[in-house]
């Protein structure tokens, strides 16, 4: 259990890294939006493995299908089932992590949950590639804010010590996909890749953060006490695999701020309240005060690295060493970008649809 | 709605700072439980507001009540309505803030959200009082997680700049209610209430961090890909007002780290399975995997301050001067630490009972 | 766990016949909404015993309490709790059922399921008298329904063999309150309490059959292909302790029908789409059709009932005989014709916000 | 929305009459359970059409395909997708109902509420084809519940006028599958035969009722008071196209009986508390009390016939006649028996889950 997500926006999650398919079910979407299997490939080639970017060298030829849901070009108003075929697959070098987990992969704690059932290749369930379908739905999600006018950006802000400066939305928008590391700052980029590079040399891997953000969003999203609009956020965001930390606003350093720092002023704007600061990250008391949505994510780095460490033969019970082979990310954090802005998009759309907002535009 | 949490064990929440009582709704607990009102008095009462901290000068005299699902001293598998009346009420401070949102403060978009209906004496629904029900719920999901060995501690480790040493689990559990500070290294919690007087004194308030962890937790709790423990968790944590931010095991610093330095070497200890570092947080894969859960939650400065401010009156339309009076905290995070303690049990609860730990014990 | 209903329309129920009180939390209301405790209390006076309608003699005093979610007089947008208090309980009566199960009551699966820790006294959570709770939630739902002109009524049409004649909407508005069988034929009212009244001097109990329906319900609720109308009204017709069938429209008859009988045609009435009959019972496909939701709930025959009957004694292992004493129903369905109604209300309040009717209303 | 059933064994179900497949996602199979394609394929066979027993002449040849979930012949904990293929489609027949809503069908209602966008080839989402997913899910909940030892049947037991005569659980099993009506009387079986031929040939359609049972259900299984087991099945038995009521035990007819003689008297059986009658249907408070499930459905007359009727053009607003062609069941009862199986299925599967059985059983 556990692979749905949202109330009245469901996204329900299936397949393998080494399977047959990686797939989604999206429960919710009104009927009447225009959905292209085009539009959603181009969210999907976003997450692609770069191998500037320290990317894996996997060639994923990710095609997406619409197996249900759409009829004529348009959504109905019933399920719609995406997914891309798994190709490409070499699962042998994955033997020898049935009994030997990974140090930091979900290899030890599937096993035992799954009773040594779990579909170990390629990381099965737990493998980023799960995050294609995350993407799939996000982008049914990304168009059903866009008709309500609220957009989602995410961009690297910082990769090991080396971080990006701040970057406007805007700037955000233009440069985010220029480069590989998708770091809006190309200076701070090209040094976050040469830093990858490095660590990818010495094959080991790297962590950094992720800044997501959303403009546009009205007042009103969230529903206190236990549905926040944080909790959520945050609940959406550690479904991608790596992530250990989420915050909003000025987040973690507002422990070392006072009120009368942290406080966002209210002031009048043409006529519509805004905050002159936002340290509320656009979400005060559970609920989105019309201020942009701003959230960073830590991702840890990715456990799967060539260097040599300890481990444990869970059969023959033995302490062992272990080399993984294999095609592995160096650096995660560029192909997370496009999962963090998915579960955002995907997020927002279930509140948006608790609010009224989105069915209000499609009538 | 967003007012209940859980699957099986489920808390329903429900009261305001200034109605008639704050309650909760606590559905799922096993029948046969040992459960008195003295022994959730206990826990409630340690969120108590205590002056040395900066906790407010209102006198809360919370007594609980259990009003269903307790017959002759143990549960009996029915909902258990848990509450405490509100007394010592003053709402004549509050008047202002109707029109006049406090920044920082969930006034703005309360009002705005429930189109002016909201009751915002004392924040109502967004008063840090509610959470005394969350304390309740947590006092019989701890109850019942103590049948399954699992304890859940936390204790303040930074407000301000001023941060805690590291503490083992058997010194925070000594010594967190030794100080009012609820910190466990009781010299940084001398200089932690001296900076709160001092913060105190000139109107401000400060912010802090809180760490959070639960010991003898099994492999196994959490589903993934949505209902990971990591986003369990940190959904629960974020119901608390002023949270900002959630992190487990290295958390944000894993953006620094090299994977060779984060991964957690598996090790086998006395026949189980262990790891020598605990980076993860007790948490891979979105599943715990034995070692102690760890997580941390960075708790804003509380918005209402007596200093100045600026704001908005929202009836007038025009932008104007706030001063708040009435009792306020200038430090939330001491009371806050109950309540973290609180989330997390009820999290650890619900995933508990799906995994089947809790009936077996009770059987 | 199972004590909370609907979606974005949440209604959670806690209290035990003989314990402190009965009550339910009723999460999702939208803000702004008039509500006092008098207009709740009179459809709790509804389900109230009446001694010519062969119920109970208990003096149910039930004063209905607002403890949240209401403020100067209209709703707040916070869960509303509201409960009655329980008075008058005479508990010694339910001593011997402890053991001794009433054969057709819940005693023994709740003695099983709780490993006897549930309450016995008075049935516990399967007394009757928790739908007082329902009725509540009930009275806050049709309140909400009446801002989009939807209706709901209900009344008893069948007692043992004695049937009423059909009635319309109109009639049964105008009479189902003049006797205490709920029955809007008077004549046939008049047989059903004779009947009544001489079962109830044998110490026996009969059942019945309750037609409910809802009127102006707009096309388009329901969510198929699991959270139809139907399947969404028959479990919350379910939660009526004693309703063994539901069926809508024409039922159970439909299975001798032939598809060129059973069809309702559609035709144009003032530029408006009707059905020349309504055998759907106002759903097709799951979905509401515009025309009137007919549904019928099959009651059984109360279980208590003083004629000896045999059982067997759980503790001591062996077959008995069993008086029932104390104070009971002989038919309940006059008291649960309110109760019905309030399920229905409930059930279409649910989807109504999902379809955002209710929102737009109050806006 | 509305497109999942079940909290612990999650079924998701996708795909229309006419467009790419019809599939399922099961969500929360325990790992290690032994499952193959050609398992589900049999129950999927099993609602083929038969022309003998008036089934539409379409020629579905059904594969199943297992696209996840499933690794070495064992279930691993991940979701598990099932499909099938659509082929043999013509739509040609379809293009008069866009406009013209079929009498008795969801046309209309579909129509109405997605705006028109509805994929209407075939019925698109409101086809009896749908069921062929819940069928597959059934077939995984089925295997589950034999390990705990649950056994679910269903038959056919009355079309039109004619019903079948009682048939022990042995009878049944023996004989459901012996004759296309899927009636275990055969004499029963033969005359429905006829029948439903007459009203073929007359391009009409002709009703019935299914009976589902359930045997060696342990007592406890239901969650009081919203989530009864009555309940739970009901919706459950509502999701399949065309049923239009669900009783248990005595159903309605408990309406016209006695306390006295509706109440199953308890008595001792080899140490086991059993019943000596089953009015209850094995449910008594919402919960199995151990006695077989007893459960029968209203199927009304399949919507789709030749013979000519009045309806609307929509889009022309005008009173119309119809006359439908294409390819259609004249009784769909007998398809509807192992649809009903697996909603039975399916549904006991979650709550032996929350009773942690099924868990127990598989370790």
């Amino acid at each position: 259990m556990g692979n749905s997500l949202g109330k009245l926006f469901v996204v329900t999650s299936f397949g393998e890294s080494h399977g047959d398919c990686i797939g989604v079910v999206v429960d919710g979407c009104p009927a009447g939006l225009a959905l292209t299997a085009a539009e959603i490939q181009k969210e999907v080639d976003r997450r692609k493995p770069v191998s500037a970017a320290g990317g894996t060298t996997r060639k994923e030829k990710d095609t997406v299908e619409v197996l249900s849901g759409v009829f004529n070009g348009k959504t109905t108003g019933a399920p719609i089932c995406l997914l891309v075929w798994n190709r490409d697959i070499n699962s042998s070098a994955y033997e020898q992590v049935r009994s030997v987990p990974r140090p930091g992969h979900a290899d030890y704690t599937a096993w035992f949950k799954y009773g040594g059932y779990n579909d170990f290749r390629g990381g099965g369930r737990f493998s980023g590639r799960i995050t294609a379908g995350f993407v799939m739905a996000g982008a049914v999600a990304g168009k059903l804010l866009k008709t309500c006018g609220i957009e989602v950006l995410a961009h690297t802000v910082q990769i090991g010590d080396i971080k990006a400066a701040p970057q406007t939305a805007i700037q955000i928008k233009k440069n985010v996909d220029k480069n590989p590391i998708k770091c809006a700052d190309s200076a701070a980029a090209a040094k976050m890749a040469s830093l990858i590079e490095k660590i990818r040399k010495r094959g080991d891997s790297i962590g950094g953060i992720i800044e997501v953000m959303a403009l546009n969003v009205p007042v009103g999203l969230g529903e206190p006490v236990f549905d926040t609009l944080e909790g959520a956020l945050a609940k959406a965001f550690f479904a991608i695999p790596a992530v250990k930390g989420v915050e909003f606003g000025s987040g973690f350093s507002s422990a070392t701020m006072k009120g009368s720092q942290h406080n966002d002023i209210f002031m009048l704007k043409n006529g519509k309240v805004v905050t002159l600061t936002n340290n509320a990250g656009g979400i005060a008391g559970g609920i989105s005060n019309g201020m942009p949505i701003l959230a960073r994510i830590a991702v840890k780095p990715t456990p799967s690295i060539s260097v040599k460490q300890r481990s444990v033969d869970l059969k023959a019970g033995k302490n062992v060493d272990l080399s993984i082979k294999g095609r592995h990310d160096s650096c995660i954090v560029p192909r997370a970008v496009p999962v963090a802005e998915a579960m955002m998009k995907v997020t927002l759309c279930d509140f948006a649809m608790r609010a009224g907002l989105i069915k209000e535009v499609l009538k």
